[in-house]
């Protein structure tokens, strides 16, 4: 997509509620990266990581820290906002509302049952198919080749990615947006032994999925249907690409699981919890509010609102990173006893 | 789905082979969670963490472990059984029974190709894609928007879901489950590097993938073919979602994968394997019967039979839990090594 | 697929630049496994892992190393090649190179916009989309149920195999192999908080995704498309299934990537990069050149090139195999310690 602003920089900080250093009336090209853009083009500073790469952007506008304003660079104009990210997504966001946009179609290569119920303005692309007595709510877009099982419920202004499957039952709130190759519904791994012949025997999963407002999915995620009753994913909750969330999880509002998380059957999260990537939660365990856990953590127990957790297995944060420090120090603490050892004389033949 | 039971407790004790306390009279509307249940409805105590949800439950009916006669609960009856939650199921998996299910059909909007085979009551659903010489066994189902590679082979009474893949050549047994988004046959990822130029030469994996019976393979699974020979998964394995397993793994029968696990090329488990989720396991090597592993272990070496193993790198799980509450101790340690030096008056600049 | 060699022990060395051992004239049946091999056909020893196996194959002439030449076995001719694994795989290469090919074609079921460009030989599957301004180079095949968004450019000689997606504005280069299920140009995963509302607030992802020529990608993985500007996979870079990019990550030429393996936002990796199995690394981040990184390591910070690392947290992996052998020797430090303060008649009170 061309990211053309075509705005002076006076309406961008307008736009953007920034204070503007330098010629206001200066009319920028292209929004753009610090290394990409030019003497024409807006740009942002988002992450003090990257001060200098704001120093040597040849950037004609950027977007500033309020804070930042000694910092030397090129631009000849600059905006000073509480957040550059932000506020440079809000140009985006300008950007896009911009682009021409299809009328909404029932592509005649889609298999739509003729008692599923389309709201007012549906899409639904070529070869997906909506299932027997599914809902499609007004506004929303099933993308091409999704699959929509009999009696799910799809709120209003969503957007469905290509190639997503949800399955028969579940239920999708409003402004939902989920990303291609992601399967909601899917079986919970559930399966009993059966002592006299060891043959693992199916538990019946027959609950759903229950998908809250403002839900975000990413890529290639697997979220099951209970085995009775729902998996619950909470409004305003955000989830990356690749997570696995097992059959009757809650998880509650607003909370962001980064990719390649799992979460085994049962546990339920409260609200604004963050789990980093490669995180691994085992089944039936409680999580606070509030709680944070570090990427590639493992989660055995419940932790209580607001602790930030880290490690395998994992500790709050502050004894983990304690223990860790330690743990590098270990060559020094064997010297120090093989040391004391010998002005002891202790000779056992151990070798610590 | 409801889960509308309709029989007495008495038939239900029947239907589970479990011993009646209170009302076997007792007419039963569903069947819910603890939580849900109300008071004409069925649910079970499946596990001990749930004890003090079984006593706040309003179901009507409980089937509970046999031993928990004085637990004190609102049911008016109970059923006790060995094991309740397999006793549900089977509630369950009598109103599955009872559903209608659709006639067996070609969908019109697949495509099948005419030297397909076709056995008697198969189901192919719309945008399904069988490519010439795969052969579909008698009264199994291909979801919507399969694709079913050439001379690929599926057993009976298989239950392929919506948006698998299958490709070229790969064998599936009887009474399969394969979940949607799951890619069966995908190349191995095999590469040499070229000394020369530095450049990864691909490795042909013209071999297949032979899934063996009652096989259940979770949403968004990779198994890849092997490059010569095949990638087995052995009969009454059960794979959980998004788990990768690389080519020519060999997989005994009847074991349990928990989801995000990956096993690397070649290495080979024995029977009643049962790998918790997120655990990674190196190329090359073999895993003996009855191995279990925890969550996110890593396997780097041989595992005998029966053996417990935890952690990363994982040991065997006594050792390993004994090496985490030490390492949780090394604070003390460190402590005491200081004491011990002031004590012996070494100050040799060490920290420790 | 059928493994007919039909070659005699000289031309299959001619073909590999082996030398000759045993009966040259011997005309080769299949190619197959060292445990599946018969009199008649040839297989290889490509790890000496498998020597035992070698020694027990009834293969009836093996590709060994140089340098085995004592090796006892049943074969009756034996090539010696510097690379048995890459020399049985140009023989199955030449095996792959007769197979009957399908001319190309536009299935006539796929959906293929009037306005998408298409190279001469290029083959679209059935139910395959192809939207707007997409172009699609020479010779490409773009599989059944592909979906292939606005203004995506394919190179030439490309494989995509069935059910991959590729979203719009993304380019993939010449050459590049990619497997089902992947979803190349999904959103990437930022949200602003919006620390009044506790809300997590979209920010615009309107970057694409560039992957180079000569690349492969496997299963199910997953590659962000950039907030602004580009994701990009370097050329002859080689990505295992399962794996997560996140936007606008940069990876350079000639790395290797196995399966499951997360790289998180804008970080960046040189050339022949190679990350095992399940690795996690953080944002923002720089890997040098030829770094390599074990299986389920954690990276935390930039590595300088030419550096190995392994655990979580990673370091370098001397230094962290020294650390581990450390902590399995715990037990006896703690033993040791005790010993000590009993000698030194230290009773604190302390369990250390």
């Amino acid at each position: 997509m061309e990211l053309n602003v075509n705005k002076t920089v006076a309406d961008i900080a307008t736009l953007v509620g920034g204070k503007v250093a330098g010629d206001g009336s200066f009319l920028i090209d292209k929004a753009a990266t610090l290394k990409e853009a030019g003497p024409a083009d807006l740009s942002f500073l988002g992450n003090q990581k990257y001060a200098q790469a704001a120093a040597a952007s040849q950037a004609g506008c950027l977007l500033l820290p309020q804070g930042a304003e000694s910092l030397a660079c090129a631009a000849k104009s600059r905006i000073f906002v509480e957040d550059p990210q932000f506020a440079f997504s809000q140009v985006l966001a300008m950007i896009v509302e911009r682009q021409p946009k299809s009328p909404p179609s029932l592509d005649a290569k889609a298999s739509i049952h003729y008692q599923a119920k389309m709201g007012p303005g549906v899409s639904v692309g070529p070869f997906a198919v909506v299932e027997r007595g599914a809902a499609i709510g007004e506004g929303t877009t099933i993308g091409a080749q999704c699959y929509i099982g009999e009696n799910a419920k799809i709120g209003r202004f969503c957007r469905i990615y290509p190639q997503v499957v949800i399955r028969e039952d579940c239920v999708v709130g409003d402004r939902a947006v989920i990303h291609s190759g992601t399967v909601i519904g899917a079986d919970g791994f559930g399966f009993s032994p059966d002592k006299k012949t060891g043959k693992h025997r199916k538990l019946p999963q027959v609950g759903n999925v229950v998908v809250g407002d403002d839900v975000e999915i990413g890529a290639n995620v697997a979220i099951d249907r209970a085995s009775v009753g729902s998996t619950k994913i909470g409004s305003g909750t955000k989830i990356d690409n690749l997570v696995q969330i097992a059959h009757g999880v809650k998880i509650g509002p607003d909370c962001i699981i980064v990719s390649q998380t799992g979460i085994a059957g049962s546990s339920e999260l409260g609200h604004h919890v963050v789990l980093g990537g490669q995180v691994g939660l085992v089944g039936h365990i409680a999580i606070g509010d509030g709680v944070q856990v570090g990427a590639q953590s493992g989660i055995m127990s419940d932790v209580p609102a607001g602790t930030i957790m880290f490690g395998y297995p994992a500790r709050p944060h502050r004894e983990s990173f304690k223990l860790q420090a330690l743990y590098g120090r270990l060559p020094e603490l064997f010297q120090a006893v093989k040391q004391i050892k010998q002005k002891l004389g202790i000779t056992d033949g151990s070798k610590a």
